[in-house]
């Protein structure tokens, strides 16, 4: 059995070279090998572990036992619509990385919550100008999407005493946390919450979620947080919100094309606040042990942990 | 009985109307008086509600019997030496108060954490520059003073993964924060900690304590966390730290003279980001109620919640 490591973006390599030095390193030992250069011969490959593969490749690999995701999300992996039938995908669902997103998530809440901007503004205008913030208890925040990473968010932000509902596809019971859910539950989740921060799946279902309609039932002044993924925001109509003065502001970490374009009209809008997709880097030191017992599984004959249902595509 | 309500600020009647209308509204009601327009007979005044109070004021004041401070601190009532003997001093000790401080500091530590001006900076220069930081757990933060806010804060930096300890006069025990106490344990703290935050009393003790040498002894690229009065800093020697690249950032929110002079270096150092003196303004409206408690108490011979130690000036 061996593992390829494979995506088809740029510089991956000193990234993947860590990856092949901590999965050798597992119990027993993994085999390794880097996509393109060492790819070889593809009938020894049965596991892959990739982020937004190359078209075609994996459908190229006739012993495939295991389509492994390098992050959280799978979309990248069904965008091409090119999959092997019958191979099992699987998410990556590492404590770590949940860590850091919700971290991303809790700090930009807490940016626009407490006003920052407006203390470097005043500070580079030499006026001293107290104002006293709402308190948490009254901000009402809203996460779309309460898997793992939006789970953790609500719940850290509930502990912060943060006003927090959340919305997802099924019904979910987070002690402290508003419940709204499906179609039925969105206009209302959408009118409560002064924040959003989207921790969305990305899925045929949720691509455009937060468009002008969506944007429009916010209170006025709100604004959204995305780490999902790119394709859950319509741009033009973010900026049109941002614009028509119906919202504040827009914390961004993903983009439908990244690295985001040099001339993406995201990079120089004064209400825009932007990251490159690094809110949560999967760290190969905390992450690899998932991965090798996802290998030991399939090596077994067992079904990898985290599948994901490719009808629903999460 | 009488309370009176003073401060040496300007520009504080739209504030003190706001208490005024709380506390007469207060079961039974309080009479309130607000100086120096409305001193009237010294003689009527039985309680004083106070920040930084105008010397001389309470010693001038036969029948006082409380006086209550605006805020979780009191240096600001023991700094001129003219208290009158034998009148208790009650500190402010309110839950929204502790929760506005707390996120303040919170908010604080994960702006370095995540190295946020790094992404302002690289979305000016229109640079996609992601970048893996170090996982909370790995981030060591020093709380000093681990009092209602210093406890709070520690607790909830522990509920986002950091690596917590708190230095305190006194041994205290945070469940998962490690502890550090007294002239023995300080060097040792200061020494592990590389953001530090700043929350203690202010006490002859603790005037200072940021100088030179306990700067010295953190790690090199730390940084520093002030959201509870400016004379525990010695300006002069942050700044040095800073210049020397000792030190990468410091957040203040209290400085030795308030508001901040106009042209004091903090300004415009571009490693010193401030906020003034709002990381936490005590809110009327959930505070009323303890300073009517306090009231009611010494009305009826009782000790007042909270008392300090002038001894030991906290």
């Amino acid at each position: 059995m061996t593992l390829l490591l494979a995506s088809s973006w740029g510089d991956m390599d000193p990234y993947f070279g860590k990856w092949r030095e901590l999965l050798s390193g597992q119990p027993g030992g993994i085999e390794v090998r880097l996509y393109p250069d060492e790819l070889g011969d593809v009938r020894d490959i049965t596991a892959a572990l990739v982020w937004d593969p190359p078209p075609g490749l994996l459908a190229g690999l006739p012993r495939l036992r295991l389509i492994q995701s390098l992050g959280m999300g799978v979309d990248h992996i069904f965008k091409h619509d090119d999959l092997p039938a019958g191979v099992p995908v699987a998410r990556l669902v590492d404590p770590d990385l949940v860590a850091r997103m919700s971290e991303y998530c809790v700090h930009s809440v807490l940016h626009y919550h407490r006003d920052a901007d407006r203390y470097d503004r005043d500070q580079a205008a030499n006026r001293w100008n107290p104002v006293s913030h709402p308190a948490a208890s009254t901000r009402r925040v809203g996460v779309m999407g309460v898997g793992a990473i939006g789970a953790d968010t609500a719940r850290k932000l509930k502990l912060l005493d943060f006003d927090v509902a959340g919305w997802s596809r099924t019904p979910k019971d987070i002690p402290g946390v508003a419940g709204f859910h499906g179609a039925d539950g969105f206009d209302a989740f959408m009118q409560r919450s002064e924040i959003i921060v989207c921790l969305l799946p990305l899925t045929p279902e949720t691509e455009g979620i937060l468009d002008a309609r969506a944007l429009a039932l916010m209170p006025v002044g709100g604004g959204i947080i995305n780490a999902a993924r790119g394709g859950h925001v319509v741009d033009a109509d973010l900026i049109a919100a941002l614009d028509g003065r119906k919202l504040k502001f827009a914390k961004l970490d993903v983009f439908r094309e990244e690295p985001l374009p040099k001339d993406h009209p995201f990079w120089t809008h004064p209400k825009i606040r932007l990251t490159p997709h690094n809110a949560g880097i999967t760290n190969p030191v905390t992450a690899a042990a998932e991965v090798a017992e996802n290998y030991r599984r399939v090596e077994r004959g067992e079904p990898p942990n985290n599948i994901v249902d490719p009808a629903r595509g999460y």
